[in-house]
């Protein structure tokens, strides 16, 4: 038994023996040949999952190659390349800066070369660059290669909801799960403690445990004492909440703008994770309802972006200044996006398409709110749930 | 139909058309009898409840007689007599000041006259005063009364958990549901937007539509255009969630004090919102799983608690001073008490005599750390899942 193994059979302590939901006698079964992993992207989320999997594999030495690929893009960082920089001095200094990355994680600018006999590609990069990274991949990338999505949310286009593993999957030819949970990248990266979610649907070309990806190795990949793994199938789920938490944070800031206090954000909140959960069961009928009340990449996920972030923010300033969301977003995001801004467009088009838009009562008044100018004050009776009146 | 009424349907608009959860066609009838309203209990929460309660008496004739009684303990204010200041001023000076209450809220300090030929009481008194109100009011009503306690939570004693409803209704022999949700009473009593659950099972003596208390009535009762008001069967489950969620609070704010940040707390919740969950199933079968997460009761208090209050300020400030919990509480909330440290040691008593601690680890840890000083920065470990080892 390795030290890692060991140690993680410490930290399991007396408090959790019988557990109900733990099963410690799960045993992990080394590789018949190590499990060989990249991550592809290496910004600020990217290097700290690259972290955070090197780490691992330097740990799980039976199951795992130690040597960890890292797709870089190349830049120059003062007459230095960033690659370089990361593999003497170990160290994002551009995206990921006093954070020391482990020895055993190489930065490489060659993307093909960097899933060169890759069994596991951890795919980590923004949104808008993955066509492009697909599109270079193919042909380089064998159909047994197994893949996990770092990438929050779906795409929508006029024939529905497209999870982007999906689109990963229908690009590569190769199995796609999803990682995502109340994950603040910059807080991971420090070692403080959070939870994430795992979900991966074991292929029908499954080689068999020891020889292929499974939940058990899953785990061991991404789970660490700081970052605790909960590893399930429901990419569906997983995914959605990652891409409509985002438009339920902009209600959160439209009334904490309007001051309404915590009441009425804790209701924002309850309201949106119903319209999720509906909005999950309407279009991916597959994904359980438990996954987004009892999984990190749900509740906690939708938690943690409503207590903060770009979305909250720039709700919050078109409540209070009323400037619209456009002005809101150059004034605080210097160039970067609210992503639920696209978001609840795109959700209000599809609803619409389907004829759907009543039953999703919150992201139609965000929508209302942000595209029409509808007045947020308004918000209470547009999701409000009448069922009585005099006779 | 009343003005009252119209205003309802107004604000259903034209986004509610067609909801699956509305049903703007049922119809509250009116009362043969219009029904007599009291509410005892006249605190902070109290008299906001009062106030709301007698809003809708008034804007429903047909269904509420007018003239609502709040039972208050008197108190002599600068020589004037509490209830004297609020049926002449309109306000209750003491305990929810530049708050105008309605001129139907009638303050009584006589607790059996303001009970007489009452159809409905509400009660919202502290915990600790229950015993001797319910002793009081013994032989004083009628058993077709019908009631809602405000009070949160249960008590626990050798025999198991006991919800507030239950003890009113074994003591006074009528039946009894509850309220609770995401509701600080200053924002409430502020008209600030936010919303609640009342539950109420109808008891086998029900004398029909009209002539006795059903969820419709419930709802115009408590329901306003800043109260939004869901009505439900699962007294338990709310009154759950309602005790429980101050546990859970402690927790977050020993992350926070700890400076993990906000995916830290975000785990936390999450994992409290399971074990709430289970409490439920295992002692009240009868609860259901979807109040926890979808009512104003379940997670959307859970969220307000745990966003701020006294369990977090008392949590957190242990983390940072090293202090123990009761000088933490003493120092911080002026003889008031945080209701988490009694409930974590009542839940960890009742779970030691069930042999059931092991499926609570979140609440056994909190319970360790308050009673038993074990170190909080062991929190992940104390409630990690785990499921592997090497072979």
């Amino acid at each position: 038994m390795s030290a890692a193994a060991d140690r993680l059979n410490l930290t399991s302590g007396h408090l959790n023996a019988g557990r109900k939901r733990s099963s410690s006698s799960v045993s992990l079964r080394a590789a018949e040949k190590p499990f060989k992993v990249t991550v592809i992207g290496s910004g600020n989320w990217g290097t700290t999952i690259a972290k955070v999997v090197a780490e691992n594999c330097k740990g799980y030495p039976e199951v795992f190659a130690p040597e960890v690929q890292m797709w870089v893009f190349e830049e120059d960082i003062n007459g230095e390349k960033l690659t370089e920089i990361i593999n003497t001095r170990h160290q994002n200094v551009k995206y990921l800066p006093n954070i020391t990355l482990p020895d055993n994680l190489v930065a490489n600018p060659d993307l093909i070369d960097s899933v060169k006999d890759v069994d596991i590609i951890v795919f980590n990069i923004p949104h808008q660059f993955l066509p492009r990274i697909c599109n270079q991949l193919k042909g380089h990338v064998d159909r047994h290669v197994r893949a996990i999505s770092c990438l929050k949310g779906f795409e929508v286009g006029a024939n529905g909801v497209q999870l982007l593993s999906s689109y990963i999957t229908e690009e590569l030819g190769i199995q796609c799960g999803a990682l995502s949970g109340a994950n603040i990248a910059t807080e991971v990266a420090q070692e403080h403690w959070s939870e994430t979610t795992v979900a991966y649907h074991i292929p029908k070309d499954f080689r068999g445990e020891g020889k292929d990806v499974d939940h058990k190795v899953l785990k061991a990949l991404f789970h660490r004492p700081y970052f605790h793994v909960s590893v399930i199938e429901d990419v569906a789920g997983i995914s959605i909440c990652g891409a409509l938490k985002n438009v339920v944070a902009l209600g959160c800031g439209f009334v904490e703008g309007l001051g309404w206090g915590n009441n009425a954000s804790a209701a924002i909140q309850r309201v949106g994770l119903g319209e999720i959960i509906r909005f999950g069961q309407m279009f991916f009928p597959e994904s359980r309802e438990e996954t987004y009340y009892q999984e990190s990449a749900g509740v906690a996920d939708l938690i943690t972006t409503c207590a903060g972030g770009r979305n909250v923010k720039v709700a919050r300033l078109m409540a209070t200044s009323g400037k619209d969301a456009w002005e809101c977003e150059k004034e605080l995001l210097n160039g970067q996006s609210a992503q639920g801004l696209i978001t609840c467009k795109e959700v209000h088009e599809w609803l619409e398409t389907c004829g759907s838009v009543e039953d999703f009562p919150l992201f139609e008044a965000v929508y209302q709110i942000v595209y029409n100018n509808y007045p947020m004050k308004n918000l209470p009776d547009m999701i409000e749930e009448l069922d009585l009146h005099e006779d």
